[in-house]
């Protein structure tokens, strides 16, 4: 009888698991929506390539060493032998779910952290280089910070960010900053897109092609994200995690909400008329800020959380066009400045952090991710280079890099 | 032991809402995405604003006052400050899963509602007229009528809709003839598109710019229904009501096939071609005509009430046109007619629900719904007006209201 | 308290069902996206019609008889009275979870199968015929072959597939090759498109009209391929049983992730470009040929084994095309041709399987299938036709069948 209880709990956390998981890999095809609405229709097919690729190399790599060097110790190869038969796997927590299900919920995680990525060095960059970035992040980078603050190893040796009161449930800087800060690195050496900014300062507008697809996206992330801040409580198979879980679930959801009015509203104060792609970002920009912390505040602190991220996205966007930082959707505004805020906004109602943990450790997941991934992206441009040439710029990246147009038969009115 | 037992239903309990939850949230980007792909490109971006703004709406105000007004008693901010910490929560029911599982749940009812109204009013309301109207109807009308029926208060102390014999399981008429009801208030006050009327008589179609988007808004909405319908038993940690969300799912999913099929052939009966749009209406009527009573029919009668709910639609939509009540995309029809269609229906499977009961109910929440949305429209019409300039209209909402294009490089060849 | 117990491993056994069966089910919005972004616009209402209309059709035909053949012995009509209501219900294995669980789960599967076949025939098949070819196959030529292999029937009481070592997890064969199987036997009848293949051998691409869309198909499609693997365990509630899950989970993803980039990269060097629609193919057809075998590789090895069929994919599109078999999104080479590599993969790691009962059991299925399909197809052909008209072809069948376009305002550019 008591192992047959056991047995159900063991279940229903995998099951649990299992089902958050397939959300968070559901917010890949997000991000490609999202991203692929966003750019012109000249770089569809391209970036869409970018999302499925990325993701499919994502969650390679982390099977052939992220998973490892993120929590199994130092053998790179000793997950792949034995994952998935019970007797080869060697994780070392007391198993409370099935072993294989904490590898799909971690690797989808990955994924997402990529996803991030390629939002914004849209319409300029190499494909190829981007997956070849694509397999040091996934594989390396991110696995790297991840050891130091989920997976509890020391940074390098020296301090403890758990020690230090540094907390982040899901991922504000774990996962969207850090991709953001890879992200940053790439756009800082790729340079804006031709015809972004003018000889004398003017920013021009370059709308996406079909905002359907973006809202569409939005709204993929914004129910997949149940999963990745659901899932991060770890358990829901008793009275107290299933609490945790609702909690986090009605939280997140509140959060995406007031960002999403909080950008419509300053958008319209600011702009006149509702900017639907400020308020896309603006729920995004909720999303993240709450993802660090969803299970202590109440939900109208979540909800107010996530305003002052959307809020911030605007002045965000708005600021990093005026210093000529060319991001086409958003992403480093959304994942990274909101994530910032997010792991500053966990003390106000978790008494387990610090703003001194918490700084600490943006900062390290900061430097880290972003020199790294300024290394890599500049040995990529010397040895391949990583900008497309300006011809194929003009022409659009998916004629050269994929051969293939994603709306053939739609004439193109201007671009 | 035994308490261990009882926390693993707990907790199962807690997370079949929260995955049903998150399968009605997704019904928003179903709403976004058929109506979208059913109105003209020049109304695209207005209409994807609208829908996920006022799915942000709804949640806030479900938040601040709707919810505390449908099931918590007399105080409208009861709600806020302790939902979420366990010892705050003033739900009165033995809680058999979490307090924040069953609050998420009931906030993404609230916006499913709300979406209807979307987009009987397409293509000639003032965005922020619409979302003001959304405040009052999450956080007011629909409160008040789910308070008389799921939260067994009298109405307005007279009489007791349960006692009558009124049973609607998950909202045909509480939540889909409701959103109906405010969307015919509207569309009453608001008049047809310029064009769709001639003078003579004549009923121009004005066919939707994209019927891909179209498709998919009515799978979403399919697969939404699933957790809509499911999540409604309110329980699945017993055999017995695993059972009845077991028969739910099989039955929802049966009467929108019976809804598609039946309107498909009655199409072609009529017009003479395999339409589309009215399979796709088709479905949605059959998916609204089991919501009142999913739990109590074989398959094969839910195949057959949903076939009547998609005989039904297509004969409203021709009616209503006839009456030059423009609902461009037939949203009235879908959830107003069969939703009432569905509560009709209930007493020939479910011996607890009578026919008196069933009209009563109907008419309680049908003129509760119409007669305080026409007074809400009407004083914004008054007050700030409620219909863009013919100019406006003309030229599309989205250059008014949004400022931008949500097809900007796409040739518009007709309109 | 025991039975306490037995309630919850029931209710969270049929939970894992019904929730597995709502992402199958969400296979049919994946197919639906895939081949609508596949074909041409001017084909594009029509395909989404089919799409929309065979999952009904199916849905209804299983409830009628299908079920009852597969699994229910003799009586056609004996699934329909009782089902859904216990004590009617004739269901043979002691139940470990809500019958209409079952029957949800098994429903969603035969439409799985229809909507391989729809791919195939796209551009030229006329609707009718097709629906009708849907009622048979759903209710009579799927169901046979099904009660041969998972319904545990003989193959006309003479040789039963599991004594000969015939293994198919969940459906690389049943489900995938004998769609698949189904619209060789139509395509060859059909013919190609006018316009495919030139006098002198020549092979001209006919481009899909939208690519994000063809994308949104595929992660649909591998989101809702974890539901149609994952629940194929059949049981969640026990320790073996949620290890079984999630390493099906696990290797699902794997096998896709795996698919993708072998066929990306084969592309790359056949083609010169990163060619998206064989990263599509590439994905599904990992998923195809993991189907037969998910619960026994390591993920290394699905990694390895969804690559060979990203490979295959390619070689085998490419192929088809030089034996003039036309089929516009691929769908023979990923589900046919990758469902026998996958069911030929499964003795490598399975010990359970034999390669001659895999061989032989392909064959039972390919040949019953195809020449069933054969007869179905050719009576239709006599009948009523089941090719438009040349110049309905070369108009789009949309005005033909469905009197609409699926996006009346954007000008064709070419075709």
């Amino acid at each position: 009888m008591e192992s047959t209880v056991f047995e159900i709990q063991y279940a229903l956390d995998t099951f649990y698991f299992l089902v958050c998981g397939a959300l968070v890999m559901w917010m890949a095809a997000g991000f490609a929506m999202l991203e692929s609405g966003l750019v012109r229709s000249k770089n569809t097919t391209e970036i869409l390539t970018k999302n499925v690729a990325l993701y499919a190399v994502a969650c390679t790599m982390y099977m052939v060493c992220g998973y490892a060097i993120m929590y199994g110790g130092g053998t790179f190869l000793s997950g792949i032998t034995g994952m998935g038969v019970e007797e080869g796997f060697e994780y070392e927590a007391a198993a409370t779910y099935a072993p294989s299900a904490d590898f799909f919920f971690q690797v989808v995680f990955v994924a997402t952290a990529m996803s991030i990525v390629s939002g914004a060095v849209a319409e300029r960059m190499k494909l190829w280089a981007f997956l070849i970035f694509a397999v040091v992040m996934t594989g390396f980078i991110y696995p790297m910070e991840g050891a130091w603050t989920w997976g509890e190893a020391d940074v390098f040796g020296m301090y403890n960010l758990g020690d230090l009161g540094f907390s982040d449930f899901a991922g504000s800087g774990i996962v969207h900053m850090a991709g953001a800060a890879a992200a940053l690195a790439g756009v800082l050496l790729l340079g804006a897109r031709k015809g972004k900014y003018g000889p004398n300062g003017e920013i021009r507008a370059i709308p996406g092609a079909n905002l359907p697809l973006a809202t569409l996206g939005t709204f993929i992330l914004w129910m997949g994200w149940f999963g990745f801040n659901g899932g991060s409580v770890l358990a829901t198979a008793s009275a107290e995690s299933a609490n945790d879980v609702a909690i986090v679930f009605m939280n997140t959801n509140a959060a995406a909400a007031g960002g999403g009015l909080a950008a419509l509203i300053l958008a319209r104060l600011m702009f006149g008329k509702a900017d639907l792609t400020m308020l896309l970002n603006g729920a995004l920009a909720g999303l993240v800020t709450i993802t660090a912390g969803p299970d202590t505040p109440t939900p109208l602190l979540a909800t107010i959380f996530g305003a002052f991220g959307g809020l911030l996205v605007v002045v965000s966007i708005v600021t990093l066009d005026k210093l000529r930082i060319d991001d086409p959707v958003g992403a480093i505004s959304v994942h990274g400045v909101c994530g910032l805020l997010g792991l500053l906004l966990v003390p106000v109602t978790n008494g387990d952090a610090s703003f001194s943990g918490q700084i600490i450790g943006a900062i390290t997941i900061f430097v880290w991710v972003f020199v790294t991934s300024l290394i890599v992206w500049s040995i990529l441009k010397a040895v391949m280079g990583i900008r497309v040439s300006e011809e194929d710029e003009y022409e659009g990246v998916d004629y050269s890099e994929c051969g293939m147009e994603a709306y053939p038969e739609f004439v193109s009115g201007k671009q």
